[in-house]
């Protein structure tokens, strides 16, 4: 099965846009849970199986398991094969390197975790990307970023057309070669628009919605509502809604506020 | 001490500019070794032993053990803690991610892995590479690589000054507030005057000699000869120089042909 196909599925099947950030950190779980040498794989399979029906994928993001040295990784490994299989996995790792180390990305995020999807870095050019495209799998480039310093060279003008929008041109003639989508910050809703234009109906992964700022009906507005198209990441908001015991409960009301929110802007669209 | 302090020190002592690629792989290693648990620590260790008074540093690269999943970041562990205090060792890891993230990776090279330096990827800018600078760590940022795809867009032209440039030039502002070297890949001599040029005497760290194809006359002539400023690595043709029982002896072979073959070229310079 296709990548778009398996999340455009489940996003309806959800009615939701909502891909929680599996960004976990082991200071920020309830401290009851804290005693439990497990507690972050325990954390984590508390927050999916509250949240699995309302979601359209979940991206855990690798930094916070290499935090934790080797049973970090296990964590990790341990977090992906508990997700249902219906539901999309994108493993946010922003690798991007030389042919030969690609493969070795690629292995880890395919093989080891078993994920849909993975987010690289498009500074190195295609050949970095390459080894990521497989039969079934979605790969993320970073196109705009939601960062304050993305400006330092995203949004320099390489003689007509910014970095960025080179990236997203670049990223329509990859995607002859594979399942190709674009990871662009809610932070520049501006620019959505004109992004949205270049890659069409390209899926578009949206971080930096609430901790970081950026609004849920710009981002409808600009980049559109339509299931598997448009994918907007959460983190920290749903992840931490309560550090109490009842934390799993409000992390779904949280996201249940989120999902419908966007849902209100999709139907004025 | 400074990063800076320490790889010039130790280049200095071993006469070498040479930097071994620690990008082992399971299936590269002898097959004698193979039956073991511990194949991959195991020859890590071995390769150290016979060449550690030759290098001026070492550069595990984290997508080979990534690849092997949670035994494989404890081999990288353990090959860290393994290689004596006076060598620096620089985490291949070519990460770049937004502040909080940033925090996560800087804390697994530091903290976990116990590393005096990392490669990290500018695309998002400063704030994704400023938490990796502390003191006594120095941070490579990717510059001008050497796989075929690198003109993509590091070459493009951004108003008079190519990508490459641009980030060279933005290496040298943030390096007022840490340690930064760069990335050039020794496949681009034409280029590597002009960078040596704009940063002076920042540390620049040379892949793609040897498996690659770049010359190491054009490396020394146009980057420079000087210890702990300029750092060629070496991966394949040194760690896999012989697949018999005599591997370790090989790479030391192939290794002090590299480090003369350079001195050779130094001396005229």
């Amino acid at each position: 099965m296709e990548f778009i196909n398996k999340i455009v599925e489940k996003s309806k099947k959800a009615d939701s846009l909502v891909c929680i950030g599996l960004d976990t950190d082991p200071l920020k779980i309830p401290v009851h849970l804290r005693q439990s040498g497990n507690a972050v794989l325990e954390f984590n399979k508390s927050i999916i199986t509250a949240t699995k029906d309302l979601v359209c994928a979940y991206k855990p993001n690798a930094a916070f398991y290499e935090a934790m040295g080797s049973i970090g990784i296990e964590i990790l490994e341990k977090t992906c094969r508990f997700i249902d299989n219906n539901i999309p996995i994108i493993l946010d790792i922003k690798r991007g390197d030389i042919g030969n180390t690609a493969v070795q990305y690629a292995y880890a995020a395919y093989e080891i975790f078993g994920v849909d999807a993975v987010t690289v870095n498009p500074y190195m050019g295609f050949d970095a990307i390459k080894p990521f495209l497989r039969d079934g799998k979605g790969v993320f480039v970073l196109c705009l970023t939601s960062n304050p310093s993305a400006g330092d060279f995203q949004l320099l003008d390489t003689g007509g057309q910014l970095l960025y929008e080179r990236v997203a041109h670049a990223a329509v003639e990859w995607a002859k070669e594979g399942e190709i989508g674009l990871v662009i910050g809610a932070t520049r809703p501006e620019t959505m628009q004109k992004i949205r234009d270049i890659v069409e109906d390209m899926p578009i992964l949206v971080p930096g919605i609430g901790a970081q700022g950026g609004s849920i009906m710009d981002v409808i507005t600009n980049c559109g509502g339509k299931p598997g198209r448009t994918i907007i990441n959460s983190s920290r908001s749903i992840l931490y809604a309560s550090h109490e015991k009842d934390y799993a409960e409000a992390a779904r009301s949280s996201l249940e506020k989120l999902r419908l929110d966007i849902n209100k802007n999709r139907s004025v669209e």
